[in-house]
């Protein structure tokens, strides 16, 4: 069935509509008619069965019916810190870890990330990241959007509010360490927030990891397979799920 | 440093010879010259530093060095086989696939499958998709270079050779299974070989699932979000990366 977000709280049984993007892609993607069955999700992560009641070009009206009790987040909040990276690779890393469950995104710039966004095109850039996050969360069946945002750098990174940070270091993994991402993640409890930060193709360089365990991120590797930017956080956000969601 | 595959074995202390697209990316991409050192792998998938002691046009002469003590491949193979995919995302599941440890492809025709491969052009896409698995085992250092096959379908499938076989199945995820996957991580022991099946986008038949059941196939949940037929492979290989790598 397919799912659409609303960005208001509702309840069962009240009627709510839906507008914009979806309620075009409702009538003229899956053509769908009165009394047709939906799922809605609601500004509160709450996931309902909808039925149409009413359509016109703009507007599509839905009745609430009882609640999904399928919930499809991770249980703890996981937000994706990438070096910018070029358009495709970064709407990958959107795409992917959107429907692997990331809550969050945050793009910053490093010394060895060679991709730039433009100050002038990091507004269009956001828009174009914000709407591959909804289709991803939309297609995923996930209960809430993942944000999407860039900050200057490193030094705003480690402000950045968590109850845990890592940072994917090659070096790491290429000492054979293989016990810290499994022993963050089981520290990590229900609903807390983990920050995982990803370096460019060339790596961060030591001095940033330096900066970033200063503030408490902690150096994991990723198995011992040498990943592209763009994986890693893939690799991460699969690992979590098995270690957090597969009992 | 950058890694090379030759397709013979040999020894510590002995002269290797690196030609085709390996030889020109070393003289061309790279720009190497004499002395320079490279990582080469021979056919026993074991890996050497290299000091490369002379370059034409087509054939690079490498002398083997002291191996390299770092193996990069999961403990137990890991085959993925994958319904008929478009060309994009098929060079996706290939290329991620590699990096995250696969040790081959098998693609399949399926019931609900919508891509073709036409006959004609099947010997076209192998090469291609060979020449992907090589750059990416190359790119993630990895010690064996992943085969890539066409099956002609699910009764064939069945037949492959294998320790364990899964098949990830939409239904056990949304029936809330999440046991069988780590379940049967745990059983494969090292060397021995896991086949791992996935279906097209609108899924695999449940015929077909009971064809692969009745084959000895698990069927597994890979968690609660809905993944893309290309994501699904890459969280299975990241999954089993993490319950056999990181400890």
């Amino acid at each position: 069935m397919q799912r659409y977000f609303i960005d208001q709280t509702a309840a069962a049984g009240e009627q709510v509509e839906i507008t914009g993007t979806s309620a075009h892609h409702i009538q003229r993607v899956m053509r769908a008619q009165v009394a047709d069955q939906i799922e809605v999700v609601t500004a509160a992560h709450q996931a309902y069965y909808g039925t149409i009641e009413n359509l016109t070009p703009t507007k599509v009206a839905v009745r609430l019916g009882t609640t999904l009790l399928t919930n499809t987040e991770l249980p703890s909040q996981v937000v994706i810190a990438c070096s910018i990276a070029k358009k495709d690779k970064a709407d990958w890393i959107v795409q992917k870890g959107t429907e692997l469950g990331a809550s969050g995104f945050i793009f910053f710039a490093s010394q060895y990330g060679i991709a730039k966004w433009e100050p002038q095109r990091q507004d269009k850039k956001l828009v174009r990241l914000r709407k591959i996050a909804l289709e991803a969360a939309r297609q995923a069946h996930r209960n809430l959007i993942p944000s999407v945002t860039i900050i200057s750098g490193l030094a705003a990174l480690t402000k950045v509010v968590k109850d845990y940070g890592i940072v994917a270091y090659e070096e790491s993994a290429k000492q054979g360490e293989t016990a810290a991402l499994v022993a963050t993640a089981q520290q990590v409890q229900a609903q807390q927030k983990l920050v995982a930060v990803f370096g460019p193709e060339g790596g961060l360089a030591p001095a940033e990891v330096a900066q970033l365990q200063a503030a408490n991120f902690v150096a994991v590797g990723l198995g011992p397979r040498i990943l592209r930017a763009e994986t890693a956080p893939l690799y991460l956000l699969s690992a979590l799920s098995t270690l957090w969601e597969l009992r």
